[in-house]
């Protein structure tokens, strides 16, 4: 089994590290990752400027590893059109560093190169662990393993791929959930500063509101140290509102 | 009627202001848009840095205009919860330099702005004008100013924007299709260069090859000069599958 992994961590932090150092017991593993952090890059890509591909040592692992001056997507493109010469059989984006639920998925670097291997026609998951007052991606790499090799035996639609989110407390988890996306919002989403020249800026912060985080929600799972498991599909068109739009009789 | 204008070329672009000169006849319009070019910027927002908001003057229009530091999402965001005292009632995206149709509207940071508004609980439409020859924002900015006023009076489900592309082709265009979005797929996304010290870097291009592009769908209909209208929604749940992936019986 050929694994492309990436995140939107950047190539040297931890979690992918652990994540690739499971993925390597299981098959061949290539990494593509930003040079960079790019969290919250959600679907964006580079096409008014050049990418570059540095290879780069793998925390000494002796696996092919690129390191790209682009978002998630860039790579999981690159890597496949471009870098390497066989199309993987699995795209493996993580381990995140914080959790990707709910609405928040569409903001997420990590689950939207799993979205771009997935339009690229490849088997693909993402995966992220919640915070817990310390980062401890062992569960979420050993399970990484488990899945990569049950996504390898079935077979996905072409438009879906999986969306997992580890409770970062390994001794207390509960098991697994199959799980939709809960709603997530936020609040005071901005928080005003002056600068010394007497001129306003603005960073996003915001607490968060839950809202829709019942049962069978990946928030609520993850609340309840379930693993969360979503299948997530890339077609935005809502079907059930076509033929009511239709009844507007919207004229040129 | 308050409508929150943003895009993502940035705010001295042709389409915005095509589209504001048409706004201002039914209502108090506001541009909150990027302070430069940003297609291609899918649903990222800015975390890691602040966000500046400068006042401008927009073409003389004589109506409250800020360019962002930011994406197009971060516009709506920061438009919304920092500088509009009065929530506004629609959010209005574009007149984008270019189609967002099938696939493509994830990489949108124009459908990705009308998607912030949505999930800010506002109606939202994103436009976009296909590209013919030349660019003639006319006719999709008389279309904005009746489809404003229609989603006005209506109610779109909490989770649903409107998608919208026209032809750029104004004395042959048939009509409106109500659509689904079709698949865009790229081949050979990447021109590989030699830079003058003898590395290699990459240009993001590739040529359409679209699939599923039937009648049903926008791809379609732009194609037939037709102005297509979709229905998304921001739930990327693949519900129908959710069944499925339980008889996985995934274990810890």
């Amino acid at each position: 089994m050929k694994i492309l992994v990436t995140n939107d961590d950047g190539v040297y932090a931890d979690g992918i590290r652990s994540l690739v150092g499971a993925l390597r017991d299981i098959g061949d593993v290539f990494v593509v990752a930003p040079n960079r952090q790019r969290s919250a890059s959600g679907h964006s890509i580079t096409m008014h400027e050049p990418l570059r591909a540095e290879k780069v040592d793998f925390f000494g692992m002796n696996i092919p590893a690129w390191a790209i001056n682009g978002t998630p997507s860039d790579c999981v493109k690159l890597g496949i059109e471009a870098l390497i010469k066989e199309k993987p059989d699995l795209v493996f984006s993580g381990i995140n560093r914080g959790s990707n639920l709910g609405t928040d998925v569409l903001y997420s670097g990590t689950v939207s190169a799993a979205i771009e291997g997935a339009m690229l026609g490849l088997p693909s998951i993402a995966i992220s662990l919640a915070y817990n007052n310390e980062w401890n991606y062992t569960c979420a790499a050993n399970f990484s393993k488990k899945l990569a090799q049950q996504v390898y035996t079935k077979i996905l639609p072409v438009d879906t791929l999986i969306n997992v989110n580890v409770p970062n407390n390994n001794e207390k988890i509960q098991g697994v959930n199959i799980t939709t996306l809960g709603i997530r919002k936020y609040k005071n989403s901005f928080i005003e500063r002056i600068d010394p020249h007497g001129e306003a800026y603005y960073w996003m912060g915001g607490e968060i509101s839950d809202e829709d985080n019942g049962e069978p929600t990946d928030i609520w799972s993850v609340q309840n140290n379930y693993i969360s498991i979503t299948p997530i599909h890339f077609d935005l068109t809502k079907f059930e509102y076509i033929k009511k739009l239709e009844e507007w009789n919207i004229k040129l």
